[in-house]
């Protein structure tokens, strides 16, 4: 009988294993290895600090080893393969899906690459080599090979008996496809229609043959975007003449969307979307090294901004007390209509038709939100610093700054785009610097014209 | 036959529909509207200026009304239900999936809820009522209850037979599921291993009996994750006494997922996740105001605290403008830490058995870009401002500031957590404070001991 899953059991699990392995108690811990499933040990695997992952995967079974390095992220998977010899790796390898072969083989260093190729059998060997030669973050990149094909001129019972004689479908197998004799697809037909199907029923009159197909070079981002549009299950890939050449499964598209949406995340925070969350200390300072370094620039154009100014923030101290607010509100206005934009353009909602009206949109709200936030600055600042005159110029930057940070908030991922710049990654960094300096530029540039004299 | 997808055609589709609305030719776009598949006018819907919508929402064919509204997002789909009266809404939402109905339902104002439901037929009405009865973010509320279920002791043939009988499948269907009379779940059956078993066999030969299935109160977040480990396409959902009550299907997931990303994404830059990329201006500013106003805190509380540094300030007007970068240095680096944290959380990598090994990770990375990044600074600053004792004391903050945001981003979100409060919301805003007032502290505080006197 079935067991409802404890809700606390995986976490659980991960205590105790921490635990056993602590302990040394290394035959418990690969008897618990042994009945977890291969996507939960990849789970642990991921959830264990860098040095306990070496000793769990020497406690892991070698015929699970295939099935656990595909459900591993990129960063951890290839921490493990380091520890392999190319024959074992081989090995792994060979009952994989032709798609999860090529994720894993694709960023092998050249040498172990080679190697592992050459352990291969003649058949494996070539299935690889044809999966490697589409481009990646295409369809064909994440479709596998592994599919099954029918003639549109035999009869449901036919279908059946020939099911039966397979055995097994292949994995993740909820359609089948009608081809003709050159491959060409012809229509699909999903297990759910060819159950109900009354046996005589040829497939021909059972097949749907408004089957939407992924061209084999639409981006995969596309692809998943359609999945989700349309709730598939799984897709056909075909070529320019419409040749069946693979099918994607929802698996993969999970695994683009869940990317997706934490590369946009750990873009906007400056962050590698690769870190391992358990990597070593070393490796992991050096990764966040290239968003500092920049950050450290543009920091250094905002304090040459205010160094313009030297002579004002001397006469007038307050002024240096007060000149970080305005550019703080910009950044954090500019990022709102940024993120929004991001979330937009990663679900393909904004195109050149709707862009425009976008911008206006965005323009707009930035001008409200400065006169909303001018007012509410004015108040605080001339009371807490007893002067309408500091109050009136920090309103009048805050108001600039704020209709500056929404145009600039839509406008950069806008262009970006245009020029293949990822908004994510590059976005905020390009906002913040134009924030900071208008912040800073219309702020102490106003108080140097209207209260020194 | 079928043709490959053009990559561009849906964006094409976008344009042509967007310039027939500007030219008046509505019978034109009601045409295209019918030859696109519910999933495609969403789509449409969503990427449509809110002026458009009303528009276009007048030329969909009402038959299409429930598939359209359940998938779209949230904000649109209230915006729509708005224009429609009761009645024909009732009408929409018959064909619905359980957990569609009870998602749309929801969200409704209390009086046209009470409208929608006395026009329901009974059963309807029970079925909605049933699944409002799940509380929101749990397995419960996002499982449909159109599921087939099979006796143990059929053979395979009295199952195709009674499928056949039933002419169709529910929406999504990929797994029979066999109970007892208790309508206690025992096993399973993919539709896969339907199709390759020989008639003769018994359902009890061929069922699965290694059925995880998914407590009702288990959280919907936790139910996406553990689909994403295992490649699930569905999963039943049961009571505490294994009794089948539901399952979930991987359309679900994949919008959960979906929002995951965006929640992140979006809180880190402080917006609301539900808000509609086309809304009208004054609603978008609206919705934008609270985290502003929390932000104009946090800068109001950094510049109280450099308030308290007038004296040195008014000394030294070098410092003011050189007081901005130890806080933008402290806010990146301690944002990556935590959006490390938050990332590592969705996915449920992160247990009390390893916090502390990655809270002393983060510290000691904080530590590294801490010498790293004020020997840099001490560097530049030095040679900007021919002063290397200003270089010193600045180099000083700069280590205290990062070695306080790493330990501060892993921190945060980890307290948080124990708190019920979301780290993706208010983790952000929290460590900027904490990094902009150290940093200020550290700086100002180090200057005025040792540079003036």
């Amino acid at each position: 009988m079935t067991e409802p899953l404890d809700q606390e059991r995986t976490t659980d699990q991960l205590e105790t294993i921490g635990r056993a392995l602590d302990s040394g108690m290394f035959i418990h811990v690969r008897r618990m290895l042994q009945q977890m499933r291969p996507g939960d040990v990849a789970w642990l695997l991921e959830s264990s600090p860098a040095p306990s992952r070496k000793v769990l995967w020497q406690l892991v079974d070698p015929d699970d080893y295939g099935e656990i390095l595909e459900e591993l992220s990129e960063e951890v998977r290839d921490g493990i393969i380091r520890l392999m010899d190319p024959e074992k790796l081989a090995n792994a390898l060979e009952d994989m899906e032709s798609d999860d072969l090529a994720y894993v083989l694709r960023d092998l260093p050249e040498r172990l690459y080679r190697q592992v190729l050459t352990q291969m059998d003649e058949q494996d060997r070539l299935r690889a080599e044809q999966a490697l030669s589409y481009p990646e973050d295409t369809a064909g990149s994440i479709m596998n090979t592994e599919f099954i094909t029918l003639r549109a001129d035999v009869t449901i019972d036919v279908v059946l008996r020939y099911l039966r004689l397979r055995n097994e479908l292949p994995e993740g197998t909820d359609t089948l496809y009608v081809v003709d004799k050159d491959n060409r697809l012809l229509g699909d037909m999903s297990l759910a229609s060819l159950v109900v199907q009354a046996p005589a029923t040829t497939v021909a009159e059972a097949m749907d043959t408004q089957v939407e197909a992924i061209p084999l070079t639409m981006s995969d981002v596309e692809a998943a975007n359609l999945f989700e549009r349309h709730d598939w299950l799984s897709a056909p890939v075909v070529d320019e003449n419409g040749i069946l050449l693979g099918r994607i499964t929802i698996d993969d598209v999970v695994d683009i969307i869940r990317e997706e949406g934490e590369h946009s995340m750990m873009g906007m925070a400056k962050m590698d979307v690769d870190e391992d969350t358990f990597a070593p200390v070393l490796p992991s300072a050096k990764r966040r090294t290239i968003w500092l370094t920049v950050n450290l620039c543009t920091a250094l154009i905002a304090a040459s901004v205010s160094n313009m100014f030297e002579a004002t923030l001397s006469q007038l101290a307050t002024l240096a007390i007060l000149m970080t607010i305005v550019p703080s509100m910009g950044g954090i206005a500019g990022n709102q209509t940024l993120a929004l934009m991001i979330r937009g353009m990663a679900v393909g909602h904004i195109s050149d038709s709707n862009a425009r009206w976008l911008l206006t949109k965005e323009a707009l709200v930035g001008l409200i939100n400065g006169l909303i936030w001018a007012l509410a600055i004015a108040v605080v600042v001339s009371i807490w610093k007893d002067s309408i005159a500091i109050g009136l110029v920090i309103a009048a930057a805050m108001f600039i700054n704020l209709a500056v940070a929404g145009l600039a908030g839509a406008l950069i991922p806008l262009v970006m785009r245009r020029f293949n710049i990822d908004p994510a990654l590059a976005g905020s960094m390009a906002l913040t610097t134009i924030t900071d300096t208008v912040g800073l530029l219309s702020f102490l540039g106003l108080a140097t014209l209207l209260l020194l004299n």
